[in-house]
């Protein structure tokens, strides 16, 4: 197993797992796949990174991460995303780790990701928990009534 | 004095405003300028919505919110701005409760402002808290170290 950052090829292989995961809708996987056209088009420090983690030429997983406009150092896990088969072996975890010693070694101070409160996230939960960020933050009702934002966060450096 | 929604012609004097607030940098201006020209090119629901508080034909100060990507019903209200000289007159408090009112009517549920901890900000925590926002939620450092974010809502209906 192995975790590379994407190409442009990639475009379909990360719609397919987000459609596949049934964590995300059809609105959703849009909203990545522009990000992904941005990426590939503008690449740059700046730029949304892309990053796949790959078995035996088959894409498990994909980890969306980048620069949060207006601080200092701070970077954001905007997406990580396993196939459902996948799950529960590691793919989350190196995704995660490749991307947190990428944005440290860019500089980054702080990383921060966003995610909803609600069951369907709790195996997303239990692996920010085990690569050592921690929920400290919570708005009520953000995305929904019931549905509220988690901010976890990590110190990089 | 009176608010009411930006036209294209009100470009320069939102740029003046936050160049003069001595709040925000020139890069934070940049933003609001690209947001500002998205919002006039492709006007519409999903649109960011810009408002100004007017006196004697002076653009005193303004606002800019819209819908929150990815949630239901949520708003934001992205940025608030007054002049020095006009500070202290009700000028933020009737931009905020203009986008309020405008967001509610627009079946907004939640609206959610994130600012920085930093003591420039005081006199805008205390306009969110008289307006009835409350800072339910702290995100350490995440601006730059001691600049925290914090994160104020306030229930819509």
């Amino acid at each position: 197993m192995r975790v590379i950052p994407a190409t442009p090829t990639d475009r379909n292989h990360i719609y397919d797992i987000l459609i596949r995961s049934q964590l995300f809708d059809k609105s959703d996987a849009d909203t990545v796949d522009e990000m992904f056209e941005q990426a590939m088009a503008k690449p740059g420090p700046d730029a949304y990174h892309f990053i796949g983690c790959w078995h035996n030429d088959v894409m498990l997983g994909f980890a969306c991460y980048g620069r949060e406009a207006m601080t200092q150092h701070t970077w954001d896990l905007f997406w990580v995303c396993a196939l459902p088969k996948a799950r529960g072996k590691g793919v989350g975890r190196a995704l995660l780790s490749f991307a947190t010693h990428q944005a440290t070694a860019a500089g980054g101070r702080l990383m921060v990701i966003y995610t909803s409160s609600t069951s369907a996230y709790a195996p997303a939960h239990r692996l920010y928990e085990s690569q050592g960020f921690a929920c400290l933050a919570t708005v009520s009702n953000y995305y929904d009534d019931d549905d509220d934002l988690l901010i976890y966060s990590k110190q990089l450096v």
